[in-house]
């Protein structure tokens, strides 16, 4: 092991890291590509992917200028046009459920980014679309597929109100996604942020706007450590 | 006509009252009681009573004083205490419906104030308490109430959802009124009344935060001038 | 009917159309053009228009390449370049009176949006352009459009201030639309949307900053269900 | 003269009292009460008016109590209750015009605090209240008082249309000053301080909420400066 | 059964209860307590534990006089008077292990509202308390106890960082808690609010300013349904 | 006379041109060139050319190819490119004096925007720039051409002290305006307009940020109607 | 040593001390008072003042109560009223001097904290009081006080101006404190806070609003640290 | 000397360059490059150093063009990308020592602008990148560094919490830096602001959000009058 990467550290000039830290809490590494430049994002991917090659490391809010790259240098990488992610190496068996549920079509980018982050990172997922709260037919449909999940996904743009109806039908964990979708007096995403943080529906809790990625990290850890359907608690 | 009611103005000292409005717009007379003495209320209601006798004069935003010592002055004032609002003189007979729907206990007093407004402003008026987001079979059990209104005014605090959940029920014209129910990042009602701005369900029109009067005018206008319901449109 | 096509349900893929809503509410089925690519667009209108080829369809927010892509792909289609929108169908009859009024030059996106949508909504619509508060005579001018009018809808930027001047003057249901108008401390539309829910005349309601669309849907019902003006309420 | 004078500077302990302001500026001398004892208004007043004997002195914010303590310890003090201010010594003789326009009843305090101080500094003063944007007649009443006037002061709360409409209507100069009557959504004199800052009449300048103090002291340097009405420009 | 019952709800007059609520969810029944009297809080306590005798009934943000008439009215009653709160009724068998931490002693009453909140909703609870950011060997010295539970909430003011910091350290489920605890900037919890929410700490989530009881419930949902530490994941 | 330009009205299709606005206020036409075409422009300001050749004309807030087409269109047309800017038509005989202070250069188009203003409407105009708050022996040599002006517009960004200071030099009128220069927490403008509502020198108006053109009218009105400096007041 | 002191932690029940943390950061000890009961204080400062009996423990935002009973209880506490604080134990010697600067008699307090913050942490302190921004002599006149200091704190409230222009004259390190002193538009320091952020005078940092004590804290470390005036730097 | 630089004053058409300033406060003289094109950049950064060509001048805010043109046209000029920044002429000698922090890599840009600073106000600086509040154990590692700094600058992004981690190890003065990166609620940077201004490390300051520079300045400042460590404190 050269100097450099003395303790689980390694430095790339540009970037440090920390090659440890999946030893550490149990998740996957990661890299954040926005500000990267799309041959930084290679580097980090293929020497994270090198320490952890049993894996998947994750790449997420990656340019379609820093995809193109990816695909051409890594030719492994698997490419979520979707979620703007990509991941590098095999995903982990899944443990437990998340389910990721979004308003509308507009709300895509952000539940697909927290679906596949939660695979990433050892949860089984399942995904429901497009059931916005002017359409209660539809949230209603879904509620099998709500209440048998270890936890909640919610994404929901504009006003914000779907965790609040999906939070009052099941008593599963439930992690609110406000999303920037929306115009106006919507202020970038704030109306849903602030909807979601004062939900009539109790245990609701809230990541930042659009942050699909930090939902999906919680919601795995929730998930992947969950008891079993089949061994019933006392 | 004595000089100081000139062209329907009657000058009090500390307020010139219009006492024809109501011939130029179909609307009662109104105190808004907020800022003035209980005396003034008095003073102001009694001569807005006897230029229009014939027609019920409503007291809004009374304190608990001004409630006492307008049942003491005034024996035939009707007050509503939930409404923290008073009539004086019959009220209009009924045209159209109101629906007024309100999410929680802590709304009845904006709730009751529209309700009762409207129905001073000349609608009849059917109230729908309690039927929260996060309990939706309450909001479909009180479907048929609110498909047969004239006009919606849906009162919700908190994130303020409930006005997305009914208008994706129904077509109805509906006025949202957000509450300041709610603490931390409600501020204050600002939470609730981006959320409804923000509404997905097309044609939800908002008032201001606690604003049951301004709503219960609305509805009562839009309502009163409906269609009876046996004239089938063409 | 196809299993796609279950329940009233269109599955595009990208987009799963209710096809029912109208039955159900009595309006238009619309598409809400922003964020989507003008081939789906298209592909939705069309969809639309043959589930309900007796009744317009409405788009909105439509930028210029998605009106050029609409008019070769439907020729039927009838573009409306202020209001950055398009029809494709007949428009229903128009029954009851809205009359849209706006403040500027810089509002006629806006107000127009709200009057194609009043009218594909199936009420008559009359548009009152450029009476800005600072010149107070033209509105004056136009106090018998507005008495007249069953449901008005206001747009104005800047300080937002016509609706309250508006609803001093005539007692008709009025819907308020800020607009996003001006700079420095109008803040996108903010001053005006605070103005319009801050308004000292009574009964006015808000939607959101620039919301042509909801206004006209929402005065759209209005209009629509009104008393014909010659049937004298008692 | 003693030491602690020196340079026109009195130090009381508690405050240092610079006695030669009013020649540098023309301007009388104020005690702002706010944030005072009684007592130390009472002592700040006496030691303004015996270096400036033969010119009022002006204290404003004063509370309930100040009053009372004034009026015993200074049995030549004129106070005026609505504006919560006191003058001691002679007023001077009126030059110009200012002309305080008021919306509501409840924006008294303030009006009448900006004529006060305006007659203070040297002005002379008229007075025009209750004339609401929803009430456009009272407006074009008083355009004959708003045009002979040197410098307006238009003071209004809720969405502070007014100064629009009166800007509208003459060329006069005008200072806006926006009060904290309202509730919700006026957030304590936010809206109507933005509208008016958004006024789309030109030449409407602004001062902070609830301020008749500064508006005052402006439109007074305006009028009492401005040339003779019967001295007509070239 | 009588008919105000049916179906699970009774009707108090001044509330309507779901009491099957628990059945639906496997949640306990709440009181919050804010905005009703004592006697209020007693009656609905009352029914509610009638209607589930062997579950612990919670009652949450009590005033003083709330809780004095609650200990005269039922004896049973247990009141913790950190968490301005009180239960009614045996806890359940807790279940996994939350762990509350938190930053200040003025946190105290957040931080305790959450731990007895979870306790009540079924998990084993552990307090770790004053373990501010500025004081890290406090947090590193909480380590063990941090890593060994199922869910964290973690409760700060002032600028919020501790859950940046405990995220950083463990890979477990982390509820942040923003509070109203600071002056100035901290603009009554919303500073932390923010901080909370751009945590660079991934898979943090946040509840309302001052909202243990959400985070509490959160946090027991996600407890009592994980693995027990002694059945290994595959 | 033809008929669209009937009561001074002449109607241009996109723009209703209210011709008779001069003789009402004795102010000059303008066009504010913002979101208009620059054929608009032109043919805008050809047209009030027309209605009053014996006045200039002012086009503000013009884009650098709305320049371009009008010096192309109009060969008397006069340009000011720092004010982005033109005159078409004589200057008025200037009466009174408007200074016109800057803090830096980069504030320098809002001030020439100012200052040509307040001379088209009639106002000698004198500019003083880039006497900054921390370069305080600038704003002291500058001190004369304060105090001989009959209004000052003081313009400045980021924390927006200028007016304080120079308002606690003199006692002349002050127009205040902020100007967006700045990053950060200057939050467009923000910082500097609320510090200048706030000043501490009393007298101290303001406009809207970057408003150069609104001061600029508000000063001419003040300066032209000044006693002329010779005539001493009584 | 007992237990509960071990590592220098000493545990009060509600509250546990870092008495070590001198040591660390050749800092005293500090109680802030806001949120505690008197007694509370009273302990904490006795066991702080047991710990380190040879230097001066402070307490910081006493009410009025906490003194009266912290008199009674510690005949040899000292308090400073204005500052609203108290020590107990010998101040320790000064080194270096911080200067600390206030605009109006109304910052007195937050002034007042900051300077006896910083003698109690080791620097020697001059004050300079009243030297608002509108009356730039006093600030002139103070000149060689600033420039003779080690740090400077400079406190002002309403536009937060004071900073910028003493910051222009001289180059000493200044830190800015703003205050809640100030109405409407100054919204509870944020007009201050947000114009010293942006102050145009380079080197300026600043501290949460009214935070006197952060002030006193940072000035006195820069302070007692800075080279003796008569050690010329080379 | 030229009339025109007459009392150290420069005026360059587009700029008044004050040519004295570094003799009054010993600073080096500045370019802001913002705003200016890069050929107003070279001349006035050849204005300067001709007037002190013994000390380096410092230019920021560069375009990359701005560099282009400034290599192109000064070859001796020394840029540094990372800072956007660019120096001319010989750096003064370093007195006492400054220690920049930061938390991310995208901080660098924000972090080497206040290193570069500092450097050039004549202090000297250490650099430590990259610790992170969510990977403790490289801030610990930091530990020697930080504490053997005269001033300490932190900068940090997101929610800003290095400043209060760092402030709770070390006793040093310490500037805080909020970045704007981050995202959603972030808002620009104003998460970090607030974090940091309400920070419960006691002495920490802040600048404004991305100003490296000011905070360069500021550190520098006192580092370069700190005690030099071999001479202790009495």
């Amino acid at each position: 092991m050269s100097e450099e990467s003395a303790g689980g550290i390694r430095d790339l000039g540009f970037a440090r890291l920390d090659t440890d830290r999946a030893a550490r809490t149990g998740d996957p590494e990661v890299v954040y590509g926005a500000g990267k430049t799309p041959q930084q994002v290679v580097e980090i991917l293929t020497t994270l992917h090198e320490a952890h090659p049993e894996r998947a490391v994750l790449a997420t809010r990656l340019t379609e200028r820093a995809v193109e790259v990816l695909v051409e240098a890594l030719p492994d990488v698997v490419v979520d046009p979707v979620a703007r992610a990509a991941t590098l190496g095999p995903l982990p068996s899944p443990r437990g459920t998340v389910c990721v549920v979004s308003a509308g079509t507009s709300d895509a980018p952000v539940a697909t980014e927290a679906a596949l982050t939660a695979r990433v990172y050892g949860a089984g997922v399942r995904v429901v679309t497009d059931v916005g709260v002017a359409g209660l037919h539809r949230v209603l449909a879904a509620r099998a597929d709500l209440e048998s999940a270890d936890c909640l996904v919610v994404v929901a743009g504009m006003e914000g109100a779907l965790p609040s109806v999906v939070g009052g039908l099941v008593g599963v964990p439930l992690v609110a996604v406000p999303t920037s979708v929306g115009y106006g007096a919507a202020f970038g995403g704030l109306a849903a942020l602030l909807g979601m943080l004062n939900s009539c529906a109790p245990g609701v809790t809230v990541v930042n706007i659009d942050n699909g990625f930090g939902a999906g990290v919680f919601a795995a850890r929730v998930a992947r450590n969950s008891r079993p359907r089949d061994i019933e608690p006392a």
